[in-house]
């Protein structure tokens, strides 16, 4: 049996989806747990292209962060949707414009946003669309033309929503992991910069036994308490022992930033994957503003500039959006 | 207010309690998880000494193992008495006699089976007994005395039954996993003998980065299956990639047996705490005695005998037998 190639539906020349930014690591998951914002992401549109040369090419890129590679073998979005073209032996030509609502290098799963709307987005092109589970790998192979390796503690949540656990690699192995109702979530970016591979590097090889355990305490309390819907426990068990600390002191102010948010009642208190966003769970997204308030305040106490985002939890992941949505 | 102190019921002066086996680590939880067993334990009778000269003496000590310190200082079921004792200012001499279920050195938890069985007898004979939670250090300071530093990982399930999870260790935070219902245990110990002392001082001090990721990736998948029921993921998640790979060199026929057990159906396998036990997790308990021969069948054919038990899981606790029981 051959596969038939997967075709255009030719009364849908385009399609646009919203990939939310995801939070990775989440204290005690490092490469492992991820969840999805509401409200901040990247916006793709993809479109058949009748004249190309090429299989891909970037038509635009708009929005908060503009400096991105054109070239589509350097651009996360348009390496992702030609991974797919390949694969589907589409025999077209697709366009993107990318309006990115992520910040470059602020630790939200920027280039992962961009890599799964542009799947998500071609996949509403199709006359017979792939299930979620096998687009991802095409967005992790757009993510790796940005960060070196692709880790799907990122791409998972972006495209699947609410939290979810790498279980395995190899082969990959996403499941959901449930979060208490009510909870929300609060991020922070210092305008400060931080290169994920660089970021990356400066983590020590070795982890010392006794820490290994602890994180393994703090992750199964992490896991039953979300399990359990026992808040008391997340919080208790949402502390970073590992990568945190080592990240930790590339971000100024981040200790007062801490305190801060714990002070003002949020449960936990972690870098947003590898920085230097942070991030803060809390109680309801009614506790959203004041610990947004006491994190920034922190920061700009030493002279840095911030922007937030409140979110609740358990949000949708990348979608369809305007008139394809509604097909 | 100051604490009333304890008082023995002057109608019980003996009280015997079962202590189940218990199998810590569970492949993904070093240090973290346990799990209790049913129908292999110790017997721990604790009588009220009329003409004590010491708050504690061992009577006796008959079963498998007669070959321990009857010396309350070096004795783990006579300190974890005499922790006790003074805790609660009680005013008598106390004696102990020892039915050992559990083989010594065998990784099945038998140090902390005799604390927490004698505990629990003492309990018996308060008028106001303590609560499982209240009882629990003085079972560690009883281990101690044999391991050298206390570990609730085979303690908190022996107590509690079922499998439990130690989240925080200062101060300590024990919370119960669920099993899927009709899952089981083979527990296989070949005719080895691995000192705990000398198996945990064999571990290197630091874990590559990498595999502790990857182990991360199986706790939080067997975690998620156990809170799911999905079996199939708990299967797939059971794997030592840490503590185990160092320990199973010390276990001849570790490899022969795993890929027997595998082979036969099971879930999955690793060692029992420290080793030399073995176990494996299978799907029914009726899968058990298949898997029970096939990994004594590979031990045997290096020469080496062996014993088994095959156990349900979420089995209950440390408890009072005989006519205290039924009070």
């Amino acid at each position: 049996m051959t596969r038939k190639p997967a075709r255009i539906n030719p009364d849908r020349p385009e399609a646009t989806a919203f990939a939310p930014a995801t939070v990775a690591n989440v204290a005690v998951g490092f490469d492992v747990l991820g969840f999805a914002l509401e409200g901040v992401g990247d916006r793709v549109r993809v479109s058949v292209d009748e004249d190309a040369t090429e299989a891909v090419s970037v038509e635009s890129i708009t929005g908060v962060v503009t400096d991105l590679p054109t070239d589509p073998g350097g651009n996360t979005a348009a390496v992702a949707v030609a991974k797919m073209i390949e694969a589907l032996d589409l025999d077209v030509g697709l366009r993107i414009a990318l309006d990115k609502g992520i910040p470059l290098g602020s630790g939200m799963g920027g280039s992962a946003a961009s890599a799964v709307g542009a799947v998500v987005a071609a996949n509403g092109l199709l006359v017979e669309p792939l299930s979620a589970e096998a687009l991802l790998p095409f967005a992790l192979e757009g993510e790796a033309a940005a960060s070196g390796a692709p880790h799907a503690d990122n791409a998972a949540p972006c495209l699947y929503g609410g939290m979810t656990a790498v279980v395995a690699t190899d082969p990959l192995r996403i499941v959901g992991v449930p979060t208490p109702a009510g909870l929300a979530c609060v991020v922070v970016r210092p305008e400060l910069r931080i290169d994920t591979k660089e970021a990356r590097a400066a983590l020590r090889d070795d982890v010392p036994l006794e820490l290994s355990v602890e994180q393994s305490m703090r992750l199964t309390g992490f896991l039953i308490g979300c399990h359990r819907g026992d808040v008391d426990l997340i919080g208790q068990s949402m502390k970073d022992l590992i990568a945190g600390p080592q990240r930790a002191v590339a971000i100024t102010g981040f200790d007062a930033a801490r305190d801060a948010a714990l002070g003002a009642g949020a449960l936990g208190f972690a870098i947003a994957g590898s920085g230097p966003s942070v991030f803060a769970w809390v109680r309801s997204i009614d506790d959203g503003s004041s610990v947004e308030s006491a994190i920034r305040a922190a920061f700009q106490s030493l002279g840095l500039n911030s922007q937030a985002w409140v979110s609740r939890l358990g949000c949708a992941g990348a979608h369809l959006v305007g008139e394809q949505a509604e097909r």
